[in-house]
């Protein structure tokens, strides 16, 4: 097992990663830029080091620092998080050269999956549905053909892409070739890489995502699926653990299928294999190759703490439990706390005046927050995670209204009371709602 | 099921309750002292009334003006918590003459357990161990001539003692007339009752009970033990679930004991039976019937939530759960953070300048504090609970130093770094300690 660990990321999940290290005796390295210099994760840390300004290409995408860091402290493996550096398979490839351990399923495995299109043909040869598509589109008669072929809407997307940016919706021909054009911008700026491809688009899907862990043995347990269909331009609001009112025979489909897909590609450590359902059928959308921010409902219902086996995988630990023990008929909601107005979501700055976290029974808060931090606007807005568990999903619901009122952030606007209407209403209590809902709640 | 229930106490148990009614959907009712104006627990509820003084007599121990706000609100029960008037069969029975439940197992139950002598007669009748000891002792001929048949060290009890309270440890025969006189005075005092009675004294003893839960028609369940040993001055500091290096054999006979009594007295709602083990035998001690502060470890092991479960079997729904489905290889641990001076562990009191609550898998803190609260000198000085849980022992150890080193409590002296010290204790670490043990951490 690793003795010491640098966490490449800030926030809530630098937090989250340097708990389950302490829990497990392992060293903490923490890196930060000149704006996080008072931040939590730098303060629970066993050694912090700056590595540069406030913009995150200045630090927390800078690559060469982190590893020079990482040399000089001894940490023998380096924590990605989420977002940041997480699925770029040239960190994993320097990591390598410079002999440190990076906690992932490794280089080609993120390479591959990490773009769209040949993670498409892998899925397709791993016998996972994938919706109709295209390959990497060529010119703009290759643009037009290919949408006529695949009919309208379609949905255009770069395959270096996350995140939910690097993609457009097109409804009608004439809006197809500026669209592609603006598409290409977008991905060359933010992915370095201006390969698109093109996919039928469907409309108010459910957003059904699979949890995987694997270890080198080749054994890929499943630890159920997730509903993350609560989303706002692409932005995941609200998830929950299992998916409501997925029939039984469509989810063992599902879990299966990602199951062939993990052991296709020889995964390691763990990972979210992301579906579009619709009509009872299930359609490959991506698979991230990392830690996801709402991993913590499926650790509320499973008992599994997914971080720790991430590192035990990682270092090479086989996995002891049993597909059939991680069964559970527990219910898990969580709500991403977002520093955001109110009126027009846009993201908000400022000093916490006040913080009360709630507490009780089954209810987690994981936050980089404390009473008087200051929230910058470099960064994500997403201030920490509010988390309950109850023997059923009504449960859930009635303890997350409970939590939530309890919840106290003054000084800094967030979506508190947003999370509050989803939580009152109709389509989602019924639990058959899709990635509309939240057009028709906001 | 109740729809409005009263809780007839502050601090965190007055919290915890409302939390449970919350999730339950059961409108609450709070009552509040003068000085607990800006108490949590007046937050929280949906109706809040003031019923008289800062001293606990004068407010949250006055029945009839508990039982007028009740009946003014319509509440249709009374959660007493722990502690006030908990354990009082006269409120049990005032209750019932209002028409309002009482959350307990009743008058006649409370009656018997809290005489402490006449519940180790109905413990011998059902063929639970007990201690050599005494009826209720008349005179002081009477106390002399007992205390050479028990031998040495022997220990007064307050029939109607509770909470550490009306208790005395006599070595030596020159000590014991004027200890009973003490006791029995203070037995008067704090209790209005001044029987008292002798048994033998075990020292060095674990202080193992075991939690159950029970329904009308005579189900009982047992949820597990828990280790309480951990002890200054007779008053828990911390606890854990299950009790370690118990063997299985001795753990199975406790339980059934447990099991025994409860049938024996028609046990509704949870109750704990308290034991004194020792090489490998055990004693009954007593039996409380209501709900514990240390019922969270329990929680955070079975899954279960007491509390909710506790108000269901009061207003007569039945257990769905088999005995069979209870066990549970995880292992939880609860540290009892209490405002008192580090050096003399006298209790402390003033405003909460900062306050940081850890969070993470599995980290549970139950308070009523809130950032700039203030901690008054009128009331029971433990503030709040930590609670942790593991997979092993060991892990839960690990969590709770992590969790203890990110709490932070300022402008309130308080034990956080007392329990670190425990959490680093060799004697602790190992799990094979009794009573003594706080003498030798501290």
């Amino acid at each position: 097992m690793f003795s010491k660990i640098l966490i490449a990321n800030r926030g809530e999940v630098a937090v989250r990663v340097i708990r389950a290290c302490k829990e497990m005796g392992i060293e903490t390295v923490a890196v930060y830029s000149k704006a996080d210099r008072d931040a939590l994760h730098v303060e629970m840390a066993d050694e912090a080091y700056c590595i540069g300004g406030a913009l995150v290409k200045d630090s927390y995408l800078n690559m060469d620092v982190i590893l020079t860091v990482a040399e000089k402290t001894g940490a023998e493996a380096i924590h990605p998080g989420y977002g940041m550096l997480s699925e770029n398979p040239e960190f994993a490839k320097k990591c390598r050269e410079s002999g440190i351990a990076l906690i992932s399923p490794g280089e080609e495995v993120m390479r591959n999956m990490g773009q769209k299109e040949i993670a498409r043909k892998i899925a397709k040869s791993a016998d996972v549905p994938v919706t109709p598509g295209s390959d990497i589109l060529t010119d703009s008669s290759d643009v037009l053909c290919r949408a006529k072929e695949i009919g309208y809407p379609v949905i255009l997307k770069a395959r270096a892409g996350g995140g939910g940016k690097g993609i457009r919706v097109v409804r009608e021909e004439k809006e197809i070739l500026s669209a592609f054009e603006q598409v290409k911008k977008e991905a060359r700026s933010s992915f370095a890489d201006d390969g698109v491809f093109m996919e039928k688009y469907l409309e108010n899907v459910k957003h059904v995502e699979v949890q995987i862990i694997a270890d080198k043995n080749g054994k890929v347990l499943i630890l159920g699926d997730r509903d993350c269909s609560v989303q706002r331009k692409n932005q995941k609001l609200i998830e929950e653990c299992p998916a409501p009112v997925l029939s039984q025979e469509l989810r063992i489909k599902m879990h299966e299928a990602a199951r062939r897909l993990a052991a296709k590609v020889g995964y390691v450590t763990v990972g979210t294999v992301e579906f579009l359902v619709k009509d009872d059928k299930f359609y490959f959308m991506e698979m991230n190759t990392r830690l996801q921010v709402e991993h913590s409902v499926t650790e509320m219902v499973c008992g599994i703490d997914i971080v720790e086996w991430q590192i035990r995988t990682a270092a090479g630990v086989e996995l002891p439990f049993k597909q059939e023990e991680i069964a559970s008929s527990r219910h898990a909601i969580e709500c991403r706390i977002c520093a955001e107005s109110s009126k027009d979501f846009k993201p908000s700055t400022g000093k916490v005046e006040l913080l009360h976290i709630p507490g009780g029974v089954d209810v987690r808060f994981d936050s980089a927050l404390y009473q008087s931090c200051t929230v910058s606007p470099f960064y994500d807005s997403m201030l920490g995670k509010l988390i309950v568990c109850s023997d059923t999903r009504d449960g859930a619901i009635r303890k997350m209204k409970s939590a939530l009122s309890e919840f106290v952030l003054l000084g800094v606007d967030n979506n508190r009371d947003m999370h509050m209407k989803f939580m009152e209403n109709g389509r989602f209590v019924v639990g058959n709602y899709d990635t509309g809902i939240c057009q028709k709640v906001l």
